[in-house]
């Protein structure tokens, strides 16, 4: 098997693009993507102030690696969670990552900017735990953006994560999760825009680009996601895509692209103004973390 | 394995239902099941004139006996297609069924009642022979209903058949399908109203119907039918109902009671009158059979 650009010996093989790569031309293959991504969803540009969610997995490891090659000028914030050896792990990666990159990231501690115990606030938010992280580190990435001028928030979601995020949502008709599902979700009064590059890589792709670029990342799940329905809805969409080649990915642009739009964000409701700390809300006059630090507080 | 009504030995369980039942129990369980379908949709009410299309499967067949238990004044009407021995084979056993229940079908040859000829006008169509056999069998029932005063077409697609249809439709976003997609497709003026009982009713449940009612019916699958995307579909959302109970039933009566109409219905475009034929047609002035009647014809 030849590379398909320089004819050495291809590393692997893209039926999607109807390529066979090298190492080297798989890279800039999967740096090219991104760049592509960026530039058709006009998600930023250069003289933008960017900020990226850096887990320590290896989508947002290589998204970093991808966009400091692209030139972006791009902080990195990793937030700290209390999920014990796991946190600890995932932070060391970061760090040393961050060295090799010759940058420096910003660190939070969740439980000390939110000012809670998350597991004791967990109890009161009576949801699943993923679901619980999901929202506070969404909370922390957007407020601190905007306390700290960042006007972009990048995230590594690829389309693996994205399709089968997507499926969920529909077997379930979450319109109010529908509503808000794309590459792209523009900014309010309340949070920054958010933008997600890698929507185009799948997971098979990234953890290839990871092996290749020699990125170290946690591969493992986190002990607290007891919670597979991510994992088995991409089994699903892969198990359909082999099937139907192209489906996984004409299911997510058509409805980003299209759907989204004409159908699903027809008299979409405008958030409002937390009373307590002006982040958004829905249904209520205070937003989902105030309501649960009130309560927890007595 | 006890009965949960009459502690008899049972010979099916029943989880979605928390239900073991006997034969005899088991069938009255399916009867009620399809009647409290007819009056929750509103469907059809005793001095109705019903014509229910039979094809010979286990579906249609059971849905026959059903429908007569209940009372209903149905005419069942079985479409004779041109597919050699498989259609020799199921007006064969739509015939011997008809005599078991002494009814009188009716029997109408597709090419004849369309001065078609199938397979020339299928080229012309150049889309799948399944896609081509069902506008053409939809078409002969809604326009022979019409001409004879039927008020309501029925059909046997049950739940396995319909949310098989609505994820095929949802991953590829056919917004037309969705929208024409539901338990009961009101009248216009152009086509009687549409129903279909059997809704509520699984694949596995009907066959169970099938054998412990000694229906006799078509089991193959029609040789023309290369396509197994529905029996793919089918496997998929087994699956996943299999991993999260409930799902599949709740993803079909979630989109047709609340998603349909809130969401896809919106700006729906009103059908037009062929020009020809006086059927409905929603793209140009000429319906679909009657554009491949005259190419056909030169």
């Amino acid at each position: 098997m030849k590379c398909t650009v320089c004819k050495k010996d291809a590393v692997i093989k893209l039926p999607r693009h109807n390529l066979k790569l090298c190492e080297e031309h798989f890279k800039e293959h999967i740096i090219y993507q991104t760049q592509r991504v960026i530039k058709h969803f006009n998600m930023f540009k250069k003289d933008d102030v960017l900020l990226l969610a850096v887990s320590g997995g290896k989508d947002s490891l290589g998204l970093w690696l991808i966009l400091k090659e692209l030139g972006f000028n791009v902080k990195a914030l990793h937030i700290i969670m209390p999920f014990g050896k796991y946190s600890e792990k995932s932070l060391e990666i970061v760090e040393n990552f961050a060295k090799k990159l010759n940058e420096d990231p910003i660190y939070i501690e969740a439980n000390n900017y939110l000012d809670i115990d998350f597991f004791k606030a967990l109890k009161i938010y009576k949801k699943p735990v993923c679901s619980f992280c999901g929202k506070i580190k969404r909370y922390i990435l957007s407020t601190y953006a905007s306390r700290n001028s960042y006007n972009t928030i990048i995230t590594g979601h690829n389309l693996d994560d994205e399709t089968a995020f997507l499926l969920g949502n529909v077997l379930h008709w979450h319109t109010e999760y529908l509503k808000k599902q794309g590459p792209v979700l523009e900014r309010n009064q309340f949070i920054p825009k958010k933008v997600k590059p890698l929507i185009r890589i799948t997971d098979e792709e990234m953890s290839f680009f990871a092996k290749v670029s020699k990125i170290e990342y946690v591969a493992e799940r986190c002990p607290y996601s007891k919670d597979a329905k991510s994992i088995f809805f991409k089994d699903i969409l892969n198990e359909i895509d082999k099937y139907m080649p192209g489906t996984k990915s004409f299911f997510y642009f058509q409805y980003v692209e299209n759907i989204k739009n004409n159908i699903f964000m027809k008299d979409t409701e405008e958030p409002k103004e937390c009373k307590i700390c002006h982040y958004q809300t829905y249904s209520d006059d205070i937003c989902f973390l105030c309501k649960i630090k009130s309560k927890y507080r007595g």
